[in-house]
């Protein structure tokens, strides 16, 4: 442990994560993206952070083994203590590498499923933050959404899942970009604040070379109409499995 | 008036409209997006049907002139009928063509304003009515999606504005055709029947040539927990402007 690390509960699960205020810590948003996700078998993590959504995901959802891939060699490392810290080297190992590199390390169509919570600004937005690593989590710096995209393809085979969340206003390239690379884009599920309130994060299941229909599933609401946690949002926090 | 034809009131406004139940009238789909929409100048609504979306357009908004394009011959009749009923030929000119066919009636950029509730299904789908207009209103047999994007383009100058309805399961495709033709995909509001509900319509704003990033507006919410009308749906079809 290090300095302004601390070490918080995973939600939903009996596992430990180490956080770090000043560098990185997760957002819900990669709580409700593994929540989302109905993972199987082998799977990938594009840019894993602090390693939430593997620890998360083994917690949660039956799977084989999960890769977490992190460029940022700091943030990896306390990913990487933190499967230590639960004992789950069998079950998730967190890879230090460009993503961009993948196909170096893995072989094509080889992962059942793919997940990814990227960063979520354009590289030439405003908003940078003072710490790098902060920026790298949050802007394209490092790879772009079409990298995401692009490496998520090369790893999946026909029918293999890909799931991702995203900012609402970047919707229009996000569905582009994945027919495109004929991952089409099957469920979408918004997150709002309030049941009348606009979305503030979109979650994606594509599937490789499906046929194109979009199914929309119920948004999740945060908040009731009393400014409490909704049901749903205390089941995906506090309920185990 | 011919038999099974009736003459209804358009919601919102002072102006009637007839309707054939057994051939076609018009949906709440319309209603909603001669509502979302922002239209000004000379605008071309392209599958106008009835003539719902001119007639109510010119009863509630600020616009030059609205055509009317219907390809359907008996349609387009009685939405003809229908500007003349309410003394709108000045402002209402209902067109019998097919749309397919404007670049030989209308300039290229010479319109501020494209609106269209197009046919949902794609032509292959099950569902076929025993009705020919009601087929050929609601599925893509006289044209496509791509077709009705495409004279949407040819249509507007840059910065012109399109305005369309669709169901939410063709949302990739909606997106993904807008973006390619260069009608960027600026602002989106959903249409759902109860607050935690998933979306039954989806209302877009393009911009010809914008920069990408899109918007969503709050949803549309039809009823609330006491299943009555919400406030925001009981302004649009009963408020006088």
């Amino acid at each position: 442990m290090t300095i302004n690390e601390r070490i918080d509960r995973v939600p939903g699960t009996d596992y430990e994560i180490i956080q770090n205020s000043k560098k990185f810590s997760y957002g819900t948003d990669a709580i409700f993206l593994s929540e989302f996700a109905n993972p199987k078998g082998i799977v990938v993590d594009l840019g894993t952070g602090t390693g939430i959504i593997p620890i998360r995901i083994v917690g949660r959802k039956n799977v084989d083994k999960v890769y977490g891939i992190e460029i940022q060699k700091e943030v990896a490392n306390m990913a990487k203590r933190s499967v230590e810290l639960n004992g789950l080297e069998d079950k998730v190992e967190i890879i230090e590498m460009d993503l961009k590199d993948i196909p170096e390390r893995f072989k094509k169509s080889s992962i059942d499923t793919v997940i990814s919570n990227p960063p979520y600004m354009k590289s030439t937005d405003g908003d940078n933050n003072q710490d790098e690593n902060f920026a790298i989590s949050r802007h394209e710096i490092k790879c772009t959404l079409e990298d995401i995209i692009k490496i998520a393809d090369y790893l999946l085979p026909p029918r293999g899942k890909f799931y991702m969340v995203h900012r609402p206003d970047r919707l229009v390239d996000i569905l582009s970009l994945l027919r495109q690379y004929k991952l089409e884009p099957k469920y979408l599920k918004m997150v709002q604040s309030k049941s009348n309130s606009k979305p503030n994060l979109v979650l994606i299941e594509s599937v490789k070379h499906a046929n194109p229909e979009l199914k929309f599933y119920n948004p999740l609401i945060v908040y009731n109409e009393d400014g409490e946690y909704t049901e749903e949002l205390k089941d995906i926090y506090y309920k185990e499995v």
